[in-house]
């Protein structure tokens, strides 16, 4: 910890002139708690076991082919295969600042990372071109297939590979391949005469170039993202098979009124553009940035954080258009949702960001990744019908140890291991504690660093304990997030009970602090049943169970004997935790109290004349079972849902 | 009428040994009402469009490359253009059987049938082989591309336009050709050593062939499509990209529990096996038929007789997985379910086969094809939310005047021209009167031929007068369908009311009849509220209104200054016909009660504590008007659904 104290280790180092209301935490270190298990399987599985998956797909065959080490021909019908190698190695660099890495496992990393870096340098081409797809299926030609070459998503993730490792290590030589890649893409692109005026069909490049320019000062680096941004939307890619809402080329993004098109590349292209709001301070593009976050939230979010309803195109659909079983919700499109809304949060101090970024992540971001850190899943459906799983009819639906299209894998990967990030922030006045994970946080405010220590079994525990163990001189604000769920919440600073309550979702104490202060908020937790805008057809007279930041579900592994589809749930007994144990492991276990429909009659036709008897009401009582929606799909395969009809 | 009286000029001519209950008409003549109007429109719009639409689209281009009249590179990167032609060719072949269709007409496609025959006759290699995409891009490659090729499907669409040919003018050119073709599937296909062991990626050789045997009587014909149909799901075709369920290769037919994968793949099987069941009697073909089409009724098909849920892999999605919004209810996919519902009424005589068929026709199928007959729809969406259109993020759901992959618009064109058939049928007992369209048909009993007059203004008059015109001596049946939505019908003959009433669905009158005998069939109308299996999560508190075979929606040109997202219905006030005139011609217009739901405050979240007041309840009154379904999106474009939330 002390090592790594001194720089800023984490995505997103803001330059001096950046324009934000808050700032990243100076360091950060997640030792206990359901995180820090997910972050030690994501150290001790999955980053590991992710080399492998890379080497049997084909990913590193085809680098070899480009660094002309190898024959043959280049695997897999996707272009973007580079990527998934680049995803995984920022991964590693995120992992080489935790300091639980054994050292035996750092030096795997490090000599898996030094082979990497000499088969990257050897395919690098003299100008600093680097894409094997490109190479090795069509030599010469290069930033012409721009819809679907995904050439420039490929240099965006190296980039940000290199950031993470230089960031946390030092490393200079994936810096160096990725600063001639970056050179030669700001010397290609540009309106200025003899460029390509032009965008790739995938955003990413956006948020690399910043990242590059915040890690290396280099202006062309941040002008050249600017200008992705602002030539984003004027119909350059083409109409192509979804359309241009797809790749994000309909509208320039100033002008946008709502998301759109494909969930990935909205959101990674939004991150860009906070990106570069933060080191422009362009104030074209802040309203913007808002007006999109609040269309997303209001009518296109899952009550899991997940987006992107279709899955033909991987797209938004329209407002309130959220069908549970059809639900796409990509991994990624997670992912991409949290980097956006913690951008948003730095940039305006909002408490929503920060709520909605705790939702995804316990929810629509964890249940990517089996609980044994070996399996993903793309596609993250809130119901999975009786016999869907049997039927194998839908792949999409099952966690399973690598994809033809493996974007989400190394993305979770480099997710967790960088998460220690995504918990502290401050500003000159106040150090902003906006998620609650168990370990140790540095921040700066005016007077120095803030160090603190939180103690806490959040989720599964109420109270969240945080000690000043270091605390600079004069007054300073310390402000806890108030999540939108939480009700009556209590804090106390040293035993001593604060009456002035949250304001706009956070809970500030402002005083001059002495090292060994403690403060203690306390979120009381009880399961509770949620309901839906009516807009939201499929959650119609239903409801679902929530516990602090957790969606719940039913599998039909807890509720045998019944066909979840037969199910409804009386909400006149409120539900109630009855284990914290099970075979899950330790998770809040929820009971409720419901009803089994019977099957209906003999009709041929599921439709009736209102006001006729359906030949299905009441039906016995049972008691109905759920766990945290991140864990379903774990055990043996089985319809699921999180709403629930109502009895 | 009088010229083919003697010959049944429509779908499936029946064999002396075939084993169904029921046999199809021997001649029929829509000749006024709703479908003599869509009918209309298809002879004098539709099909002729059709044949420009093929040369613009290239599907004529590509025969002519394949008969060496002409250079240039196959167009579309689909595979099976030519089947476009060959529906069209089928549609044509039907409409020489109009009564009126004009000579200035039936002299222009006769000239176009005989241009087409030639070029096909021209197109076709010495060995019979025919199939313009594989001639042209591939040339010497045959039936080794089966998964993604369609050379079978084509091959089954040709067979089909030589049969309707030949059924109707005699023409004998295109069945010459057609036989030429299937003779090579014959020999090409089967178990033996020497012989392609395997399945097409779309059904429809199936039903072709049994149609050819029935026109011809050669019995290899039927003996290949029972090889189809037998070595279909023993997974020949391996998996691909969908899974084998896609192209109904995942079990073999007698074992299948479910109908699954993609629709019309699914339907068009089971047309083919139900035509084999009831030209060979294989009796473990019969429970299949029967158990997957009640699995498909009863949980897979939507409100409008639409079916398949799923846009991406155009599928079946589970068991009451039927999101409105993402309904894809493919055009084709209504028509393949009309003739699967049409073939088993054929077998079992039984009335729910014919009220589906009723209740597609009024609306998932004739939804796919706008009022003035140029333009078509792919998928037909229960509900568009606001804005949808305006944006075009999704083609799929606006009419447009020819597709890049235009499968369904001839298939609607020789569906219309072919309608009349699917109006009577007969056993030797009994008349079978299942459709209402006002017209003339006749059937053969044991006793002779009878011919009956339909007059009635169905489905805008509750009347239907059937005046039997010829009436072969001795007691036979008449029977009349009493549809299931039907309450209180009536039924008089002579101006005598018959009191028995119907049963399991038919309401028969045995008699010895005379000609200028006069039944009269009340089907009283009223507008109703209906309501769906609980299991339904999108029509989960709300109704949808219908009236007579017709289900209504809401169009937001006819709800002005509100959201249709925001209102709801209140099912206290019965819904009345308010119009039988307007914008749309003559149909009915159905005003029920309404409130506006004001929009919620400002919260970012759309979720909220069940009990919390959701601050959008109640609202002013507001009536709401409703229009059939199938005229819907034929005005300006915007927002339209058909189940609206209760109040």
């Amino acid at each position: 910890m002390t090592q790594t104290s001194q720089r800023h280790g984490g995505p997103i180092r803001l330059t001096a002139s950046s324009t934000t209301g808050l700032r990243p935490a100076k360091a950060g270190e997640i030792t206990g708690g359901l995180w820090a298990d997910r972050r030690r399987i994501n150290r001790e599985v999955s980053i590991p076991g992710g080399w492998n998956r890379l080497h049997q797909a084909g990913n590193f065959h085809n680098l070899e082919l480009a660094a002309g080490r190898s024959t043959g021909d280049y695997v897999n019908d996707l272009p973007f295969l580079d990527s998934d190698v680049y995803k995984w190695l920022e991964a590693v660099g995120w992992a080489f600042a935790d300091p639980a890495l054994s050292s035996a496992l750092a030096d795997r990393l490090r000599q898996q990372l030094g082979e990497t870096e000499r088969l990257l340098r050897d395919a690098q081409q003299p100008d600093g071109y680097l894409d094997s797809h490109f190479q090795v299926r069509f030599p010469g030609e290069r930033f012409v297939q721009l819809q679907w070459g995904h050439e420039l998503y490929c240099a965006g993730h190296l980039i940000q590979a290199a950031v993470a490792l230089h960031r946390t290590t030092g490393d200079l030589d994936l810096l160096e391949v990725a600063r001639r890649v970056a050179d030669l893409v700001v010397d290609t692109f540009g309106t200025e005469p003899g460029k390509v005026d032009g965008v790739c069909g995938h955003p990413e490049i956006e948020t690399a170039l910043v990242e590059l320019y915040r890690e290396t000062g280099a202006e062309s680096y941040l002008e050249r993202a600017r200008y992705f941004v602002d030539r984003r939307g004027h119909g350059l890619l083409g109409e192509g098979r979804f359309g241009r809402h797809y790749w994000q080329d309909h509208v320039p993004v100033r002008d946008a009124p709502s998301v759109e098109g494909h969930a990935v590349r909205q959101l990674y292209l939004l991150a860009g553009v906070a990106d570069v709001y933060m080191e422009t301070g362009d104030a074209s593009l802040l309203h913007p940035l808002e007006r999109l976050w609040a269309e997303m939230v209001t009518s296109k979010t899952y009550l899991t954080g997940g987006i992107g309803a279709h899955h033909s195109d991987e797209a938004f659909g329209d407002p309130y258009e959220l069908p549970n079983e059809r639900s796409y919700c990509e991994t990624c499109a997670a992912i991409a949702s949290i980097m956006f809304s913690w951008r948003m949060l730095m940039i305006t101090g909002e408490s929503k960001y920060a709520d909605l970024m705790e939702r995804t992540l316990y929810n629509g971001f964890l249940a990517g990744l089996s609980l044994d850190g070996q399996r993903y899943i793309y596609a993250n459906p809130l119901q999975v019908r009786e016999g869907h799983m049997a039927r194998g009819t839908d792949g999409d639906y099952q966690r399973v140890e690598w994809f033809h299209c493996a974007c989400c894998p190394p993305n979770v990967m480099r997710t967790l291991a960088s998460l220690q990030h995504y918990v502290l922030l401050s500003s000159e006045a106040r150090a902003v504690l906006h998620q609650y994970m168990a370990g140790r946080y540095a921040a700066s405010v005016a007077g120095g660093e803030v160090w603190m220590e939180v103690t806490t079994d959040y989720p599964w525990d109420d109270t969240v304990t945080i000690r000043i163990t270091r605390a600079p001189a004069g007054r300073w604000e310390l402000a806890l997030r108030v999540p939108h769920w939480a009700q009556q919440p209590t804090l106390s600073v040293n035993g001593t009970a604060v009456d002035s309550g949250p304001t706009d979702g956070w809970w500030v104490v402002g005083r001059e602090w002495n090292d060994g202060d403690e403060v203690v908020l306390v979120l009381p937790l009880e399961p509770r049943f949620t309901v839906a805008d009516q807009r939201l057809d499929a959650a119609r007279g239903a409801v679902a169970v929530e516990y602090g930041p957790l969606v719940y579900c039913l599998e039909a592994v807890d509720n045998p004997g019944h066909r979840l589809d037969d199910l409804t749930v009386d909400t006149a007994v409120a539900p109630e935790v009855v284990s914290v144990d099970g075979p899950l492991g330790g998770v809040a276990i929820i009971r409720t109290a419901g009803r089994v429909r019977p099957r209906a009659g003999a009709s041929w036709w599921p439709y009736r004349p209102a006001g006729e008897p359906a030949g299905d009401e009441p039906g016995e009582s049972v008691p109905l079972t759920g766990v945290p929606y991140y864990t379903w799909g774990n055990r043996e395969p089985g319809a699921m849902r999180i709403w629930v009809p109502t009895a």
